[in-house]
């Protein structure tokens, strides 16, 4: 049995999807950051950071959404939601875990959380190029689409569309969004008719973005 | 035989050290960045965000360092560099893997690269800040340490710490080195002492910090 302490519509919202995708037990535990639940000294003691997703696994914290995708993938192997070692989109699979959480999440961290990369003053300049740095991800996210789709690894789907997905949610809010780039709508009109990803939307309570 | 595109002291070295700890075959193939041979079009093909490493493996393309570690490590598994899925060390080890790079090496991109954040204008401020958040995993790492040592993962030598152990030299040009973090600094005098992280810098010609 899984627990996962989440908050709806944040980094959690790919855990508790490919939690509900696996079909693997679960608790959920509600840790709202705008109530700042991620901030009691409790829950400090599990994630250090103060931040969501934490999925307790056989009694102990995991941390970081990208890890844990990774991690629930190879437990439920059968899934299939994971290359496993050796096969020939590990490498790919790898380094578009990694590509997304180095590159792509600190940006959106930026853009929303303008203030941290240069203080409240700068707030707006920090933003115009956390902006860009996300864009910049879409191009090369998009491309890889064109080049090897119809999912991120190509024909099978992985723990790397859980991620992306998710983060391409968080365009939303930006001044483009994902869907300006042609291949990742078309990639997006696909994704959002999965049962488990409208299923997360529904069990968190959102209504927004999932019907586009 | 693998092929790594480097430069010296930069995010290739811990793939260089990792292959040659393995003692697998690889050729060097030297990309400067002073003299800016990461953004020609012929290595844009291989890495079209223009950054190094790159290694290629069985005639492709693998990016970001984090993830060529891994890759390494479990091709490698003989060499005991990565907990196998399934082994207790296996989530410790896909969380700090997934942490270094989406918390530490942004942060370190932002303290090198500091008109990147917010502009030319923001350098600085945007450094102190990326020197505060580098801080702050600092923190976190000699907490592991110091609960878990000697190495990141326990009594195993893993793909982390050759990630850590690199990033920790990244720190040398900051106002507070690792090394004033006492886990850290005893940490980093067993580390020093590896023949394979001598040896790569070594051969990369570089003689700061290795000796403290
Ligand atoms: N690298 C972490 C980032 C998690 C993160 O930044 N979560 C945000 C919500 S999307 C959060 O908890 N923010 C509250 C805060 O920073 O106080 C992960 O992927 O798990
Ligand atoms: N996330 C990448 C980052 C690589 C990176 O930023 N490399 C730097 C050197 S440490 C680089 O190539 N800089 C040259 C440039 O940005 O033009 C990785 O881990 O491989």
């Amino acid at each position: 049995m899984y627990q996962l302490y989440y908050s709806p519509s944040t980094a959690s919202l790919a855990v508790h999807w490919m939690l509900i995708e696996i079909g693997a037990p679960f608790e959920l535990v509600l840790t709202d950051i705008d109530a700042g639940a991620q901030k009691t000294p409790d829950y400090l003691k599990l994630n250090p950071g103060g931040v969501v997703p934490t999925l307790i696994v056989d009694g102990a914290p995991v941390l970081e959404s990208t890890a844990i995708l990774m991690l629930l993938a190879e437990r439920h192997l059968d899934k299939g939601l994971a290359p496993a070692p050796g096969e020939p989109e590990r490498a790919a699979y790898l380094q578009w875990m990694v590509y997304l959480a180095n590159a792509l999440m600190p940006s959106f961290r930026a853009w929303y959380y303008p203030h941290e990369p240069a203080g409240e003053a700068h707030a707006e300049v920090a933003q115009a190029a956390a902006r860009a740095r996300v864009e910049a991800v879409w191009d090369r996210v998009d491309a890889q689409l064109a080049a090897k789709g119809p999912f991120m690894l190509g024909e099978r789907l992985s723990a790397v569309d859980f991620l992306a997905t998710m983060l391409m949610r968080w365009s939303r809010n930006l001044p483009r969004q994902a869907t300006a780039w042609p291949n990742i709508a078309r990639y997006l009109a696909r994704m959002r008719a999965m049962p488990s990803l409208r299923e997360v939307h529904a069990r968190e309570g959102l209504t927004d973005w999932i019907d586009g």
